[in-house]
C-alpha cells in the first residue's frame, strides 16, 4: 500500500483535488494500485478560525506518507505571505523537494494565445528550497522617511549543482538540450556564481548541449521561439516566472501541473497543479480539473506506476482535444464534473 | 545650445548611435534646435586595451551635458558583468537616472508573435538605481563544497516612493490605470514593503485605479491580455524582465526604446535602445536603427522639443508600415542606411 496526504487546501483547490481523486481511483482499479488517502483541512479557513494554516507538527504528520497531493493555498483576507508561508513553502523546504518540476506542452484543442505554438515541449526544472525565497532580511526605521527593507538571496553550492544535476540528467534522458536562465549581468553575486556551477557541471556531461540566457532575454525567447527549448534550469524566481509564462504560451494556465521532488526519496514529493485557489470561480463547480488531474499523473509516476500515469496521460490528451469534454476556460462547454466523467470513461472506469 | 554625450559603445551600438545622429540632424534642421555632440569611445574595445570601460573621471566628464546617447555595452570575451557595471550602471546610478521609462506598441508593419496584439500601447516604468541589482553581497568558502553566495536586495522608502509617484503622474496623464509589479507572496521582506508604499501613495492619487500583481502572473498576462495595461511600475528586477517580454510581445526587440531619467533635472538623464551589441550582425550594416532613433525621440522630448519627438514619431512609424524601409529583422528589405534614407526622408531633409 502506498499512502497520500491531500491537502485540498482553499477555493477551487477543493474541487480540482476531487477530481483528482476519482481519477486516481479510476486508474486504480485498472492497474490493481493500492493506493490509500488521508485528507489535511490546512487552509485559510482554518488560519482564520484557529490562527495557524496547519498544526505546529503539521510537517511531522505528512513525514509518513509516500506523496501529497495539495490543491491551491490562498484566500482573499489572509495576506499572501502568510498563507503560502503557513503551509505551503514550509511542505517544499522541511522535505527537501528541490525539484519543482513543471512541464509545459501544447495540445490539440487547447488554443495557445501565440500565432506558432506548435509542437511546444520543454521542462521547467525550478530550483524550490534556496535562492530568491529567503527568510533572511527584515526592515529598518519602521515609517521613518529613511525606512528601507532588504532581502538576502542565498545560493549554495550544493543547492546549485543538485538543481543542475537534475536538469542535466533530464535533458540527456530527452532531447539533449540545456538553456540555464540567469541575470549575472545584472545580479553580480549570486548568479555569476550560479553560472560557474552551471558551466562546471554542464562540462561534466559532453552529451548535453547547453547555453545560457539573461532572464530578460530568456522570457522574450519563450514568446517567439517556444520550439527550441527542451529543459530550462532556473533559480527559485526565475522558474516560477518562465514557467508561468510558458503555461500561458502552451495555452493554459488552468492545464499546468508540478511537482516538488525530493529526488533522494528521502522525504514525501508534493504534487500540485500551478493554478490557485481562484476566488472568483470557487464552489461552482466549473474549475477546470486537468492541473490537478495532470499533477496526479506525475505523482503515479512518482510512485513508480509510470504505466497508469500514462493512461492518465492519455485520458487528460483525449478529454482535451474535445470541446464537450474541456471546461469552459479552454472554450469548451463541460464542468468540472464533466471533465472527470469523460476521463474516467477514458479510463476504462 | 544643448550639448550631448554619445555613447556608441559596442556592436551595432555604434551603427545605431550613428543612425540616431543622422536622424537627429535632420530633425534639428526642420525645428532649428541648436544640438552640439561630443562622442566618447568607452566600450569593450576600450577595456582591452586599457583595462576599463571608462576612465576614472567618465562620470564627470559626462556631467555637464545636457543628455547622454547610448548605443549598446558587452562584447564576447568580456564578461556582461564587468562590462555592464564598469559603463552602464555606474552612470545610472552616479546621475540618480532613477527612472527607467519603456514604451511598448504595436505597430502597423510589425508582427506580433501573438494572434491579437492590436493595440496594445503601455508603459513599464522601472525602478533603475535600487532594488535586486545591488553590489552588497559575497561569497564565502569558495571553492569548498560549502561554498555560498549571497545578494542583498534593497528597496527604500525613498526609492520606492519617487519610482511609484512617478508612474502614478504618468497613469494619470495616460488612461489612469496603474498595475504594480510583486512577488510580495514569496518575497516577504522587501516587497512586501513595495507593495505598502504603493499602496499608500496610490491612496493619496484616487484618480488613478490600480492593482498589484504577482510576477508570475503579470508575466503571463502580458501574453494572454496585452491590450488591458496602461503603466506598470516594477523593481529593477522585475522591470528589465517585464519590459523584454513585452517588446517581444509587440513584435520586436529591435525597435523597442528606453530612456533612463532623472526627473529632478538635477543631472543629465541618458537614452538608449533595449537591444544589445548584437556580435552576429556587427559590422554588416543591416542593424535595425528604430530603437535608437526612437530613443532620440524620448531624448527630444525630455530636452523640451515635443514638435520634434512628435515628427520623429511619426517618420518611424511610416518607415515600419513599409517593407521598402524596414530591415530583415522585420521582415522588410532595408539595410540600416536605406532606413535611415527614408526617416531623413519622411522629416523633409
Ligand atoms: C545589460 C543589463 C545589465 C541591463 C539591465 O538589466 O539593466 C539591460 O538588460 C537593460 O535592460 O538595460
Ligand atoms: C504562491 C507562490 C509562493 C508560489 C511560488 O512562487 O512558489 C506559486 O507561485 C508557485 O509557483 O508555486
Amino acid at each position: 500500500m502506498q499512502r497520500i496526504a491531500v491537502i485540498p487546501g482553499d477555493g477551487i483547490g477543493r474541487e480540482v483535488t476531487a477530481a483528482a481523486h476519482t481519477v486516481l481511483d479510476a486508474v486504480a482499479a485498472r492497474h490493481r494500485l493500492d493506493l490509500a488517502y488521508d485528507e489535511f483541512d490546512w487552509s485559510c479557513e482554518r488560519y482564520t478560525t484557529e490562527g495557524a494554516m496547519m498544526p505546529p507538527d503539521g510537517v511531522d504528520r505528512l513525514r509518513p506518507y509516500d506523496a501529497i497531493l495539495l490543491g491551491a493555498v490562498g484566500w482573499p483576507g489572509v495576506p499572501d505571505h502568510v498563507s503560502l508561508w503557513g503551509l505551503l513553502i514550509p511542505i517544499r523546504r522541511a522535505f527537501r523537494q528541490y525539484v519543482n518540476l513543471r512541464p509545459i506542452r501544447t495540445f490539440a484543442g487547447v488554443a495557445s494565445p501565440l500565432r506558432d505554438a506548435a509542437s511546444v515541449d520543454f521542462v521547467v526544472v525550478r530550483e524550490n528550497v534556496e535562492g530568491e525565497y529567503s527568510e533572511i532580511g527584515g526592515r529598518l526605521n519602521r515609517g521613518f522617511p529613511d525606512e528601507f527593507a532588504v532581502q538576502e538571496s542565498v545560493f549554495t553550492r550544493t543547492g546549485v549543482t543538485r538543481i543542475v544535476d537534475y536538469a542535466l540528467e533530464l535533458a540527456r534522458a530527452r532531447r539533449g538540450y540545456l538553456t540555464s536562465a540567469t541575470k549575472s549581468n545584472g545580479i553580480v553575486h549570486t548568479l555569476v556564481f550560479w553560472d560557474e556551477v552551471v558551466a562546471e557541471r554542464a562540462a561534466q556531461t559532453p552529451d548535453v548541449r547547453w547555453d545560457a540566457e539573461h532572464i530578460d532575454a530568456l522570457a522574450a525567447k519563450l514568446v517567439l521561439q517556444p520550439q527550441r527549448f527542451d529543459v530550462i534550469v532556473a533559480s527559485n524566481l526565475f522558474g516560477d516566472i518562465l514557467s508561468d509564462l510558458a503555461a500561458a504560451v502552451a495555452g493554459s494556465i488552468g492545464i499546468a501541473p508540478s511537482a516538488n521532488l525530493d529526488p533522494t526519496r528521502t522525504h514525501p514529493s508534493m504534487f500540485e497543479p500551478v493554478h490557485g485557489s481562484a476566488p472568483d470561480i470557487a464552489g461552482q463547480g466549473v474549475a477546470n480539473p486537468v492541473g490537478a488531474v495532470w499533477s496526479a499523473a506525475m505523482m503515479l509516476d512518482h510512485l513508480g506506476h509510470p504505466a497508469a500515469a500514462a493512461d492518465v496521460q492519455a485520458a487528460i490528451e483525449a478529454c482535451l482535444a474535445d470541446p464537450g469534454t474541456r471546461t469552459r476556460d479552454l472554450g469548451g462547454t463541460a464542468d468540472t464534473a464533466g471533465v472527470v466523467r469523460a476521463l474516467v470513461a477514458h479510463l476504462g472506469g
